[in-house]
């Protein structure tokens, strides 16, 4: 395959959406999307992603809660002195917004019988962001939030997840309220070294 | 932005790829690999990733020895029993190959100063799943691989690493030596439920 101006596009459009609008998100497109999460690696090619696709309106209230009282009852304060002031507000604001007013919820979750739990988490974000890339693809916005997974049981009461399967990811989708520029973020050359620790990449 | 044939193309067209041939990788290719790696998200945006590119041979090397030592020393043991036969042939095979003659190798790590530890890898294997599409836009192949980062101290003492740095992901990178058709999946009903586990998605 050649280069393909498609996956750079889509890639750099991606944000986290906080704010979205009702119109519906059809089972297709969300079939799409979970079909390209499938697509994919995961260790020895487990495959051990689940997927549950919230649409009552009831349970998404519940795991928004979730979220809210983990952030006021903790999470804000452990995070509060590595964020930077403004990265705390915006925190701040998007678990005060929720979901967002997203129609769905999409909760991605691993299989512990199909993957050593160690493995999990490398073998189900790897899709997660297929998931998120996809949606963004197809004109939706969403947002990768994992906070309320660290409430495993709870999530599991939510949803009626058997012990076996642990929550991973939490992720609105719908149409965005409103357009978002591209992210910011840390040059590459801030990020990589060459062979080994402390040498620049790319070279000077 | 509409629906783009393009990533879902590209995304359906990744596939672990074992053999490469020796053209080489310039760095400009890596520097685009790396750039769309950068713009996945990551919990409140902390980018905690951090790449090692390792073209140095020796390097290279001591990062296969480390992954066969691993395999045949334990871990084909603890996996013999989830994993079908012909899987596990098939891992077998993909470390006896190691990196397949990739002229490249990219170690994907996580500072655990920038994240909590309990973060890192949800906000680091989406920056690697777009680091692999984006090779695979521009023709390469490449492979997930997680096994030697469990043996985090070597894998420091290899690439220099300090201590708050953890190795996550070591992907070999080069023009795959013969094409692969697309992957084998479940399909998505048999991992997706609607609102609660145990209820098909898409219904009926």
């Amino acid at each position: 395959m050649s280069d393909d101006g498609g996956f750079f596009a889509v890639a750099r459009s991606q944000r986290a959406h906080r704010s979205f609008t009702t119109d519906p998100v059809p089972d297709d497109d969300l079939v799409r999307m979970l079909e390209a999460a499938t697509w994919a690696p995961s260790a020895e090619n487990s495959q051990p992603w689940l997927f549950v696709v919230v649409r009552d309106a009831g349970r998404r209230a519940a795991l928004d809660d979730l979220a809210r009282r983990l952030w006021a009852g903790g999470a804000k304060h452990a995070t509060a002195h590595r964020s930077p002031a403004h990265v705390l507000a915006e925190v701040d604001r998007a678990t005060e917004a929720g979901f967002g007013g997203a129609p769905v919820v999409v909760v991605v979750a691993g299989d512990t019988t199909a993957c050593h739990r160690v493995s999990l988490a490398s073998s189900v974000f790897p899709a997660v962001q297929n998931l998120l890339l996809a949606a963004a693809s197809l004109g939706y916005g969403t947002a990768l939030t994992t906070l309320a997974t660290y409430a495993t049981d709870e999530v599991r009461s939510v949803l009626d997840l058997p012990d076996h399967v642990d929550p991973l990811a939490i992720i609105p989708v719908g149409r965005p309220a409103r357009p978002l520029g591209p992210s910011r973020r840390e040059p590459v050359a801030t990020r990589s070294h060459l062979d080994g620790y402390g040498r620049p990449f790319p070279a000077g």
